[in-house]
């Protein structure tokens, strides 16, 4: 298996340094003994290593991006499904849901709850929205149950479907709805399909470590105050950016098994082996809605690198996670789109003129034939 | 403090010229009299100074406004949240959130009646819609103290995280829901959050002064008839245009420490201190909603002029209270974006087509890096 081999090639080069050990404070310590407690090396000459080496982003979104010919039939370019939207969000899935159009899947479905399901509907024509959740304040107590077994029901019908499973984009933090969704992500879990958890998604998954930990296909990808709260809760301590490679390896064997993705000035991704970043392109516009387009983008491109690593096996890249892959291209592709817009439109960029600029965008990478 | 240092000092340039007393109406007498009153000076050599000065609106436009850089995270250029819209108007509430985020804030948020929300949302993905205002309609009397406390308490949770709230684009006047808003100013008020009170929230203030008396922080932007409505309650008397800038800070002063922006042919702008004016750019088209953008557009720029005296200190511009800078830099912009759009546009000109200039007329005035 490219995804086993491709992880213990990175352990077996990943080693820390400790020359300048005194320097360091407790926090810094604590995590080093993580890393060397979880990767099992010796703790000599290996911080010069944990700096993140900047991804090859561009041939890495050149190597999976299919090309396209007339035989190819409905499904093969992806087939996606967000988990979110509720009464109080309804923006960000259907940012994530069109993304993933956008960029060249298929099929876009959104799950979301009934009262989000008509404004989604209104967006766009293009999506599939099943208007099948529920917050507390449309169940009674006595129906909670019945009602959560028909709305897991209603998603498994079509789980198998699926591509990628994106969890988070406007759930909101309703406790039904979020014991719902655990339950979808344990059947996606057992059908092996990749999850990328955003948003509220997060907050679910930092109080529930156990819906991730130890599943190679689950992609978490915090921004600033989503890392936070996710260091707090795996490394019991504060955010510490003197090195932020070491933390967010010590954070991803924390959790163990998984690729997280933290977005930023430069995106750091890690997937528990060595730590890379993208920070080609970029806008310094920071509206809302951006972490949707990439949570969507992430979503396709994970399932790309899946299919060419299973129908092409040597993706003539060093071997990765296609997790790893998926985030680095959705990274390259977001902040390329985003610099194009903001080229255009400036300070008045909003995510829908990112979005708008997510297909030229590719095309000028990857072309489609 | 800058505004205290600012306000000082305009009360220390202010005076009022009495050469041509004799000539002046009763009701001008009377407007002289509030203001000698309320700024304690002497009534010799004053009028002379009482004539508006324009504002040197650009500059200021230039110096509030941050330049973006890509250390910035989400929400740092601004969170703006719009109390309005009811089962009546849909519209306004928009335009004035959307304008917010055409301006450069990163998130805006709409507040608003359970039966306009979907509506809203359906305007724009990019908003934050939260259905949570309820009219009497739908409220049964006895139920009205509980639902007024969940409606406090829903919109509270929010409330930290906005650097300024626009009250009143599309509220309508149902009691109840006027009750709830009051409500809602009282909370922002003790965190110190800046008001812009627009539209029906006028007609809140006018009969509640009491809800904006005495706070440095609240911005009342009135139109024609708003106006006429504030200075009949508050100066007791009609409008006299003869001499605008006397009776603006007459009003300024009964009702006690606010910001005015008074809408016109020259926009009149009074904290208390001095009147400016805003005549540049322009246009001559009337349609409805324009105000609705003021509205967004003042919230950001007082959120970006705050912003500016903290983290910058020296703006390099003569102290000014920040509401002041903020109407002026709003009131320029929508100025100049409707003579883009109405250059273009003429009689057709809508307030989506002003919307849509916003973008670059701000990159003229200030360029984004």
């Amino acid at each position: 298996m490219l995804i086993a081999h491709g992880m213990s090639s990175w352990f077996s080069r990943l080693d820390i340094a400790n020359n300048r050990v005194s320097t360091l404070s407790a926090v810094l310590r604590r995590q080093q003994f993580l890393v060397r407690s979880l990767v099992g090396i010796p703790d000599q000459n290996c911080r010069a290593r944990m700096n993140a080496v900047e991804a090859d982003s561009l041939n890495i979104v050149r190597k999976i991006t299919p090309t396209l010919d007339l035989s190819r039939h409905k499904g093969q370019a992806g087939k996606i499904a967000v988990i979110g939207g509720c009464r109080e969000y309804t923006g960000a899935p259907y940012f994530a849901a069109i993304s993933a159009l956008k960029i060249g899947a298929d099929l876009s479905h959104v799950f979301c709850t009934k009262d989000a399901a008509p404004i989604i509907k209104s967006y766009s024509p293009e999506l599939i929205v099943h208007p099948v959740l529920e917050e507390s304040y449309s169940v009674r107590d006595e129906d909670k149950r019945s009602t959560a077994s028909k709305i897991l029901a209603e998603v498994n019908r079509w789980m198998e479907r699926f591509d990628c499973l994106v969890i988070g984009p406007g759930l909101g933090r309703d406790p039904f709805l979020l014991d719902c969704v655990s339950e979808i992500m344990k059947s996606a879990r057992q059908l092996n399909i990749p999850l990328v958890i955003d948003g509220d998604g997060l907050f679910l998954v930092t109080n529930s470590l156990e819906l991730v930990s130890g599943y190679p296909l689950a992609v978490l990808t915090p921004n600033v105050n989503e890392y936070k709260r996710l260091v707090q809760r795996v490394l019991n301590c504060d955010v510490n950016d003197a090195e932020p490679s070491v933390e967010l390896l010590s954070l991803v064997k924390g959790i163990g098994g998984v690729t997280v993705l933290r977005k930023g000035k430069s995106d750091l991704i890690c997937d528990g082996a060595e730590v890379c970043s993208v920070s080609i392109f970029g806008s310094p516009r920071r509206c809302g809605g951006q972490g949707d387009i990439l949570s969507g983008s992430v979503a396709v491109f994970i399932s790309w690198a899946r299919q060419c690593i299973t129908y092409h096996g040597d993706t003539g890249l060093r071997p990765m996670n296609p997790t790893a892959m998926g985030c680095i291209a959705g990274s390259a592709l977001l902040r390329k789109a985003a610099s194009v817009a903001f080229e255009d439109k400036k300070r008045s960029t909003l995510t829908t003129d990112i979005i708008e600029c997510l297909g030229n965008s590719l095309e000028d990478i990857a072309p489609a034939i």
